[in-house]
């Protein structure tokens, strides 16, 4: 079997290595190539050499490939992953900081700043795709590069290659909370999950298959016990609110219900100087000169302060559920199909699958919840949009995608946010260039 | 034919009256009965008097009752408009300015206060609507009470009066702006209107039947040719984003993609204490002023000023065209069925119907552009959840309403407003008695 | 304006003219295209100056053009016409007898032989499409060449100009039987239109805009007040079960609720050699004579007994709707959009639609009552993969198609009914010519 | 764990005795509760004592309960199964035969037959679930009696009772064969099952996760190599009609793609005096003559001559993932939500499924096949019309329900058969008591 990992460079990598070690009788992964690009060139370096003294050390029969050129790594791949970052971190300060300066909410995956990771990243996977269409047509591409619901959604509408799966942490990291809120083990919870990456709810909760919704909301409204992430504000819910919301935000969803608190909470980063891109940096600088070390041999525990633990966990279940056609369920970014009768058919959404060889199928979800649905469907319009603009190069679309992100407060600084954004980015933004700016 | 006004108390009754007189051959109505409470029994009386000096003076064989029984004047009605403002002015001014004491937009249909408008109004509607059932079960309910979105799925989703229709002024407004803009007469222009009440988008625009949607969204563009009305600020909308949309926005459209500038020239109002209600309140005594004089026996030109003009000539032409079964079409807020695909068949829509003796019947819509569907779906979750709060008197309902609704931006603050305006309007809010504020 | 009717030799042509003629004011045709095709030159000769002679005698300034060439006479259209019959008669013949053969219903537009109609006739309409889009891409094609259901299927689906009507003169007819049974002016009816073409429903009747569907339904209990036509056999409906049904069938409905009457029917006619399509065969001959005749400058009576009578009065109020922008509503076969819920947006189904100069808009009907939504969902799929078919030449297609039929009993006769007409019709289906009839 | 099973005395009960005893580690049934009526004491004593005579000799410590009190059974039940004949195969001839009469198809779950099936025994199972909802509201009911697809549709649109699953041995069975067909074990095959009741398809087909569905339309190709059931005729299908449907049919599928065939098979029967159900109460007599045998102490092997061999186990099989929580796939018979975007949310359909202790999850399917859809479509509404004339006992309905079922070829032939059956049923259809018969 051959893996591909497209962004290898990437300081996650350490962990998807571990995650295919300790896998490797169940997915006995003969050549994991990592590929990256020119100016990742040293990571790559760097990371790749930590991958191979960490095989070597686990005495599996792997091997580890590092090379530049994507086309020879694909030929004949079996599974291929992408984990990259067009821009790198510096892109994603300016994704951060620029909405501030209108005194709009800057995130990586969410408002403006998720539009425009959009916009840069969308163009690479849809190239990617193409390549493995010839490739290695029989090869499924999983994606954990974020916005990864926008990412589907292109891929998805606009895409030559179908064998598209999007993975995200988060579901994975809610089980665990909702397990160690209830006190009782990972395995026993199951939770239904529906909506859109990063805009995903549990509509159910249940322990040993009996609902305990009422009891885990009852929980949740302890401002202590409720769950967050390392890079969004640990800023309670209302207990009366999510009470009556009656299914499990996910902690994204603070950017939509709690729009003025995360607003002032970035405004004192920005003044300060530590939006989360720039804490992830300096982390990141951190975590190479360790990873330099000839010494180290395993995944280094200071990789789990980084914030996307259990990224490469759930690529690896993913791709050992396929490989086993194990037909167990994950939560995955599919094509709707008739999951959500809510949203489109031809639409990406963030639901429970069942996994077996030939791939994912969505377990029915149904009508959507009332209290959700309106949101849910503002944020498959703004994607829907966003991947038109990523695809077409439209300023229009772009300017329209924009407005109507719910993060964005006023359609005059949407357009000069947009202004300044296109400008900051242009370097990665090719297709683009022919856009006039201005109307007036 | 009978027709009966509730709320007949109100400074918009000269309007209908004239409409009537105006309209006498072809709808030849007998007896107008106006109805009002208790508490708008001066009101009644002065405008009663004025609509029997129009009727004398015009010469149609109308008569005019004035009368506090409700049930008396419903029984063997044909047609039942209704028209009032429960808490009148005072608790509009309310539902204006709490919100801006949070630092969010107070407005008399949208956010926060239009939900506490449907709150108080809803039970009233769904207690007119029994007793249509009851007295007369063949007569339409010709609703312009405002929020008309949400008192329509209201009354079509827990009323048990099924000839439902919701009437407003917007529509044949922007259709006259339309025209001006354009140049041509009225006549000659008909709008594809789809979308919710006061969230309603021209799709497409048609001069003799030829499309000119392009060239309205260029006119639009130049900020002195947009439209706008009495009681929203005239703020400009970006003429890039006006292309972008594709689509004519309504004015109060404004209030969701200009949610700054919007905020901002509350907040002054707020400041000044000239909310839009304080202005009206002013405004409405002066309209009464002149209703007295006993020399004043036509509908004087500053009812004009007032703001809500067309209302009663929107309804008046309801009415002719299902007594005359005419056939033509109008934009009206009736039950979705199959019109707009992304909506629920048993929810409240505004589009363009075929009006027959039979009544409205929706012309098909199609999937919402995408650039307007999120927007929208927000909007009728936010109705369906009022909806539902209104009927039940549930708390957590109407905070959850309340917290979803896209002008609030924050779930703590959203439950503080909430408790305040519970509190303001309470004589007005019967179900919501047995409420327990505050969780913690 | 210019008009093209392509099969201008039809024995129809002079009620078009007729037609034409009565509406010059409204709709003031300069220029009338006759054409066809080398086959049928003789009859557009014998008919084309009969129009030469009713245009003059009638004195309206419309000039007759009658050519063979279809692609100079499209040039500048602004509206086509298509009435043509691929193979003539004798195909029709061959439709109606090969089925009997194998004791199964031998019809036009329905069973085995509507879909070889189909298939012969689609591909000729789809190249005029084609045609259209480059020679006058403004132009609506209106089609009543049957079976106008599955071309404007195929139309929809698979041509390339989108402004396509089908027109059928069986909802006219329909509403002016009606109008007899009630013994009232044909324009107070009004009838609720809804399903597919020569598989319409009448979902609702109203005179004067008052529903009166029950007193309808009791009328229709009684055999002799039953509708019929004359190509199809006045079998009288079950009086109980027309009540149970609840909705106005149309008189083909009886091909597949009186299956075993119509075939027995049938099955004498086919040992007595006068299938309609021979009656038929006859009557045009004894036209086409009388259309020689050079005193005649009329369209004679003697055609309306032919059967289609009001075809072209359809097609000729259809165009005066759309060039005045009447906004009127009429029964046509149009893009469904989201007018009936059960059907997918991209089929063509036969509603009432508001006609303007921007073409026809379907009336929303909501879902089809349960009683009669399974039968029309059986057509329409059908009606998909016999579409499907035709454009791809597909054996299997063809043979799914025939099986798949409500008037086929047995997929081993289908199979050998397929290979008979595919071999008997082979002249005309130029797109089959690789087949392989037989698998062992 | 209470087991109680209604219809105890049926021939099968001992299947379901064994299928127990197999699975008493995974599922500990402590009490199973045979019941039956009056009419059925003397089969549910004999089978009830085999049931005893198995129990102890296969030595697990399960109590067996004979009983007539259905209500003392219920109380406190965790599963309750039902596999009734109201009737018993008296009905079931009268079923058969009368059809025949008007030479039309005779079947126990098909055409005019299954209907009167469903006639007399939805508002069986109507009462049952009432009676569930007082004394066991967490119990699940998992039916097998036919006409399953009409019951669950029932029980899901009109029963008291949620937890409601209806089981076939029918996917298990095919599974099974195709499995034989392509000679590999069974566990390695899956297919996903789409449709109704005895109207489901095997959309696609994996050997370990690989499709290998068009080499088992190509194998099935071959008369020999297709399916068929003890009670349907083995007819063989057409091979290029198999080919092109694309999917794989069921053995019913005979009664609507091989009318005729069918058809002259059963005139055939009919005249013999040996239709299905004449066979099957030759054998029920012999199996009961066997079961008598105080030495028999397991199940005989002659029972897997009966028929239905495999239901109990299917019953088992899903009892136990529901009590384990074990989360395979089964396809059963559930409310569709949205796994069939085609059919209503309401209606049953047979889908694969996740079955977990909270019950069974539909897999999304999507859009049908359009091959397909028309035929499911007119079955899903014959079915509703059915279940509705089963609950309301209206004549109309029932004559709708017959006359609109895809093997009923005439209305009046429908009225007469309608009236015939209502008479010789009319011991089992208290509901229909106040018809009246015949119109004219």
């Amino acid at each position: 079997m051959k893996v591909v990992t497209i962004g290898g460079g990437s300081s996650y990598t350490p962990e998807f290595v571990e995650g295919l070690i300790n896998r490797y009788e169940e997915l006995p992964v003969k050549e994991l190539w990592l590929v990256d690009i020119e100016e990742g060139k040293e990571k790559l370096e760097i990371v790749g050499h930590l991958a191979k003294r960490m095989v070597e050390k686990a005495n599996v029969p792997m091997t580890i490939y590092l090379t530049l050129d994507r086309q020879k790594a694909l030929k004949g791949a079996d599974f291929v992953t992408t984990q990259m970052r067009v821009g790198q971190l510096d892109a994603r300060i300016l994704d951060e900081r620029l909405p501030l300066k209108y005194g709009m909410i800057g995130q990586e995956t969410n408002g403006a700043g998720g539009l425009f990771k959009g916009l840069r990243t969308i163009p690479v996977l849809l190239d990617i795709a193409d390549e493995m269409n010839q490739l290695c047509p029989d090869a499924w591409l999983i994606n954990f590069t974020n916005p990864a619901g926008m990412v589907t959604e292109a891929l998805l509408r606009y895409g030559r290659h179908d064998k598209v799966i999007g993975v995200c942490n988060l579901p994975v990291n809610i089980r665990m909370t909702i397990a160690k809120l209830l006190n009782v083990e990972e395995e026993r919870v199951h939770i239904d999950f529906a909506g859109l990456n990063h805009m995903v709810y549990g509509i159910d909760v249940f322990v040993d298959g009996v609902s305990v919704l009422d009891h885990v909301l009852e929980l949740m409204s302890c401002p202590e016990k409720q769950m967050s992430m390392r890079n969004i504000a640990p800023l309670p819910w209302d207990a009366d609110f999510i009470r009556s919301l009656g299914v499990i935000p996910c902690p994204y969803h603070r950017y939509y219900y709690k729009k003025d608190e995360i607003l002032e909470k970035e405004l004192e980063e920005y003044e300060t100087g530590v939006t989360r891109a720039e804490v992830v940096q300096k982390l990141e600088g951190e975590l190479f000169e360790l990873y330099k070390d000839e010494e180290l041999k395993v995944k280094p525990p200071q990789l789990e302060q980084r914030g996307g633990a259990y990224y490469s966990d759930a690529a690896c279940n993913l791709m050992s559920s396929i490989f086993n056609d194990r037909g167990d369920i994950q939560t995955l970014n599919v094509r709707n199909d008739s999951a959500i009768k809510d949203l489109p058919s031809e639409s990406a959404v963030e639901v429970n699958c069942v996994v077996t060889k030939s791939g994912p199928k969505p377990i029915t979800v149904g009508h959507l919840p009332v209290a959700i649905n309106g949101l849910i469907q503002q944020i498959k319009s703004f994607e829907r949009i966003a991947a038109e603009a990523a695809v077409t190069g439209s300023y229009e679309k772009a300017l329209l995608a924009m407005t109507i992100n719910p993060l964005i407060t006023s359609d005059i600084k949407a357009k000069s946010l947009l202004n300044d954004m296109l400008e900051a980015h242009k370097k990665y933004l090719p297709q683009f260039k022919e856009r006039i700016y201005i109307t007036l």
